[in-house]
């Protein structure tokens, strides 16, 4: 008998038929003698309506207020859930992030868990109970209701599934698995059978939003292997786990990000100091700069240019105004038709010219390159927007081609 | 400065504009120096919405996990009205029944409150706030959350206002107070300066549903001054308390109750234990029985007719169709072509003479009488549903005419 913990996301119980699709998964795991803790996020667009409806009467309210707001949308998934589970003839039991033992930092709407105390889940299992758990939501030392911040619900299953020990921690959302590229986009694009924790990290940051990136750390902390797979279709997922021995692929994967500006600030006195000066502003206002490229001086100036988020873009503008006329540089100009496309890879580290390849493939399909930055299991680029697809599938046929 | 409890049901908030118009009532009153805590139900027709999706999926849902899914209700419409009072300045927190303080029994759907520790309220109030509790829902001993069965909310803020020893309970209702007959109905009717508990209950026990009946019980158990008033118009309401001093009517209002059936058993056996037997199944099925009327009994047969709640007809029936047949009784017939109309007052007490001024009443209107039942400060009849309404103008008319 093994504990399982079963992550579903809003758009698996959206509807009454797939609040039911979701319990009969459940069930079938019961049904093969595992302890199962189901974890749930709110249904379909529950979670936008409340926070639109909060906004109609006040778009400044206070972060505390909020929470408790669209806390009620989990609460409102996980009785219905749990109903589905009675209604097939199952003992249940739903669960709020307080009475599951999720105590959390008190920053409301992007709290951190801080322990989970599952006493009371613990119980219901051992009376033979399927335990349905809201995700996303905690409590603070102060007994109010905190949120996680978007995605937090895998955060959550992960949190059980580290707490309780669980054997397996699986993540069903609307996608078969992990791809070696945008399946949707590129017609040959693999499923892995799996893939390590820092490939996954680099992944999920790169943009492809399989995974929460908060829950993959603290899988890869805790070392609890998870399993990313469709709810609506029955086929094994992709496996994340501390080494992905299965496959000697040089690399796993081909991420896009269109969320993403260039900044170029050109004329910075070619002195120390200016650099450092400019992105300390940035990181007070809490803005993640991504790649950075720095122009060799000339005639006492150089440029340098940096990415960030594409939301982020109009702050980087108002922040820097100021210190870019003060110190006499020529110009700020800043773009966000570009793309970022990476390739992510253990198996680089240990291989050579994996990143030229990947700019022969550009090479061959005539796209540009920016701006370049490497880690030791990742290369991205900075390309033109609009080359962003067909640069994706000229990586990826360069890399997966049979 | 005083500590006052003010309670608003869900037509009072049911879109932002009311929520806002509650948030001004209760900003004034804290203005004046109050301590202000503020009891809200569900907006509108949220409880109602949630149990039809509850319905969808499972109508034979667990009573438990259903309090799960309305409690949501009220934690949406706490937190919309605490930002609306955020919006207009003021400090403010909201509180779920269980943050409040609300133990309850774990009778689920239909809770009763057993304590009410009103820490945290008190709290919040010495920090200045203004304290938002979610009315209807509390938590019983196993840590579950529970609901109060409609009309819960008026309990929790008597509770409340018990628990805290408040100076003044304030129910906001869509009337402007309690009237001496349906206002929408009687066109002279008129509103009561005051009403002692006693006549409230049996008003409210008479289908002038502006009172819940449990926690005018409550009210009167803890001595707690109620003030019944509208949250749309600003006008002084209704106070009910002890004794009401301010006004010497003999009787406080007519009330119309067409929530009603009648039965009659014809042909039962004229000796002892067979009216016994037949209301204790009624009992044990707590179908609670009004009105009783027993022929005198002839050719050693007699018949009984008793009042239930129109709800429960099909109950009776089949719960005393194997008796009725035993005993050889003749027949059983049931009407809910019938209505009670009822005068409440405890000044008829010590005056003779109001039973028969209804009934004269009643007969200047032509108006048959089925069953007629009396206690100290109440007359009810039984007439023809078709009736009713010309039977409580008569009647007002009687005793309220200038």
């Amino acid at each position: 008998m093994s504990l399982i913990v079963q992550k579903f996301g809003g758009s698996s119980v959206a509807d009454a038929e797939r609040v039911f699709n979701v319990a009969r998964i459940v069930t079938e795991t019961y049904d093969k003698g595992n302890d199962v803790v189901v974890v749930v996020s709110a249904q379909g667009d529950t979670t936008d309506d409340l926070i639109a409806k909060g906004n109609e009467i006040n778009p400044n309210a206070s972060k505390r207020e909020r929470d408790m707001l669209v806390s009620a949308g989990e609460q409102i998934s996980i009785s219905l859930l749990a109903m589905a589970i009675e209604k097939l003839g199952y003992p249940v039991i739903s669960l709020l992030g307080w009475q599951a033992g999720f105590l959390t930092s008190s920053s409301h709407t992007s709290a951190r868990i801080r322990r989970v105390t599952p006493n009371r889940i613990r119980k219901e299992l051992d009376k033979k109970c399927i335990v349905v758990v809201a995700g996303f939501q905690g409590i603070s030392r102060y007994d109010d209701i905190t949120t996680l911040g978007r995605g937090g619900s895998d955060t959550s299953a992960v949190a059980i599934a580290a707490a309780m020990h669980a054997d397996l921690c699986q993540i069903y959302t609307d996608v078969e698995g992990v791809y070696t590229a945008d399946p949707r986009k590129v017609p040959n694009a693999k499923k892995l059978q799996d893939i390590s924790y820092d490939e996954m990290l680099e992944l999920a940051t790169l943009g492809a939003q399989v995974l929460n990136n908060r829950s993959v750390e603290m899988a890869k902390k805790y070392n609890i292997e998870l399993e990313v797979l469709s709810s609506l279709v029955k086929a094994p997922g992709t496996i994340v786990k501390e080494k992905s021995k299965m496959e000697k692929m040089l690399i796993s994967g081909v991420a896009k990000d269109t969320d993403v500006a260039r900044v170029s600030v050109i004329g910075i006195p070619d002195s120390p100091g200016f650099a450092f000066k400019m992105f300390s502003k940035l990181s007070t206002k809490n803005i993640n700069v991504d790649i950075i490229l720095q122009s060799i001086g000339r005639d006492g100036k150089k440029d340098i240019s940096f990415t960030v988020a594409a939301d982020r873009a109009d702050e980087v503008k108002s922040a820097l105004k100021d210190y870019i006329e003060n110190i006499g540089a020529k110009d700020m100009v800043c773009s966000t038709e570009v793309a970022k496309i990476s390739i992510v890879g253990a198996g680089m580290e240990s291989h050579a010219g994996v990143a030229t390849k990947m700019f022969e493939a550009l090479y061959d399909a005539q796209i540009n390159i920016q701006m370049i930055a490497t880690s030791e299991i990742k290369v991205s680029v900075l390309i033109d927007k609009k080359d962003a697809d067909r640069a994706v599938t000229a990586i990826h046929e360069k890399f997966f081609a049979e």
